[in-house]
């Protein structure tokens, strides 16, 4: 648990059965595949993973899950950020105790308008209270959703204050000029875009890497624009992912992944969401449908 | 637990101990005091309440110690909404069961842009998971805080499907012409204002009454102001408000609110808050102090 995590890793989406509930031999499997494609970890119950939108329970069930289906927890890296510090305590130290390579957590979210001095409050608490110096904090920095940005000042008071904690961050702003402050700001964390087609300047700059929701569909398209070694090496697993944005631009980001990987994969099992998250319609998926093709997207690639 | 509530609510503040965990004796003396004031009822765990900065477990004892405390469970409407719709129903159950007047729900507030149909299907799994018939829900609607607005059309659409359960909403957006529009469009519905200064307006259009914060300080002028028969009569009451809010708009909502009570009260054991809020310095607090004194708010008002 000592060891820092880095390279290219999955935000994994959730997979869910019938009932709506998580569907665990679904997820397995779907890790398994991440797995021998090349992904180095998954970080399940981020944004692409709904992970606000399952219980505390829940989360901590399907993680043993995971586990229990024969995956390795030091490639495991959950989300456990909640609105409320005291159950990221709870869920953090649950992840711990099963053996993660350490967590991804989110500011409080519900309050906006919080300053440097009460994120740092709620991620001292946090610490404080799961009370285990061998685990690793992945901040994450994902402001278009939260509305609580994390600021330069709050990172640089944390990395002072808990300096074996607090290990990276995982930026989904999708701004490069951020990520790049941050990794001149902050060479002595490991810093993850969210933002797949950032990979190759983030690496170049210093990043540790990607964990990214693409890598659910192409993982080891992902893996190959994490490893290339230049510029034309890069290129045709760059102008995949760029391919792929700018077809799923039209639609919700998370239903529109998941109904990319029904298609990709032919397992229409994929295509549910969580509320409030609404799956794509028929229409939409019928559109989807021909664009993959069209785009020479349509089958999983090698 | 078939009637609706109407009248002057009040939005409670929480009171914390030394151990930063919800204090029960302070909190059932605090509203056994608002309710000897004439105060018809709380609603707990709101927004000003730091509801989403307590754990569900925090939510469910809290409850239940008002209730132990003595206090009448068709007087509370407890904020049940979380993040995740299925802890929405878990919370809900839990009021209903104790016999709580109805619940206060939010939207799942961590995804933004989420369109009617997706906050519709939220709510509908909501009702359909708590599965009780008899209970009322008040629609909360506050989006300068979640981001996540609520439409006329998701009202419209929740009313004609469930119109025995959908009771009533909280419009905090303190927004007198949304207020009006929505008194307007849905005059089966019981409509609370949450800013103060706009009881009187609302309550003439066909209003509910208040779910408000200030109750909290001011519980009889509150009073007052809803019961107040004509312009002249409530004017006292209406400046009295005017003032308070004037002088807490430096500081950010939540922790001035405290300060202001604990100062009024003479009980420094109500200025602290929940991470991600931070309580008023020292400074703050001797300005807050002496403006009270100035304005003659200093002393809790009969």
């Amino acid at each position: 648990m000592n060891e820092r995590i880095r390279g290219a890793w999955c935000a994994t989406l959730t997979p869910l059965n019938e009932r709506g509930r998580v569907d665990y031999p679904r997820f397995v499997t779907h890790v398994k595949r991440l797995f021998a494609a090349g992904i180095d970890g998954i970080a399940p119950f981020g944004t692409t993973g709904e992970g606000q939108s399952f219980s505390l329970v829940e989360r901590r069930d399907a993680l043993e899950a995971l586990l229990e289906g024969g995956l390795e927890a030091h490639r495991i890296v959950p989300g456990t950020g909640c609105a409320a510090v005291q159950e990221t305590i709870e869920l953090t130290r649950h992840a711990i105790e099963c053996g993660c390579a350490g967590a991804l957590v989110l500011p409080p979210f519900f309050f906006k308008d919080i300053d440097a001095e009460g994120l740092y409050a709620s991620y001292a608490r946090v610490i404080d209270g799961v009370a285990n110096d061998r685990w690793r904090l992945y901040l994450y920095h994902i402001p278009q959703v939260t509305q609580v940005p994390m600021s330069d000042e709050l990172i640089a008071r944390l990395v002072a204050a808990y300096p074996n904690t607090i290990a990276g961050i995982k930026d989904s702003s999708c701004d490069l000029e951020h990520e790049q402050t941050l990794l001149r700001r902050f060479p002595e964390l490991n810093i993850f875009v969210g933002f797949e087609p950032h990979l190759p300047a983030a690496l170049a700059a210093g990043g540790a890497g990607t964990i990214c929701g693409l890598a659910n569909l192409y993982p080891g398209v992902l893996r190959r624009l994490h490893d290339a070694a230049s510029d034309a090496e890069r290129a045709p697993a760059l102008e995949h992912i760029e391919r792929l944005l700018k077809l799923l631009e039209p639609y919700p980001l998370m239903p529109a992944l998941k109904a990319a990987f029904a298609e990709i994969n032919g397992d229409p099992g994929w295509l549910t969401v969580r509320e409030p998250l609404v799956a794509l319609g028929e229409d939409a998926r019928s559109t989807l449908r021909s664009s993959l093709t069209r785009s020479g997207l349509a089958r999983s690639a090698p």
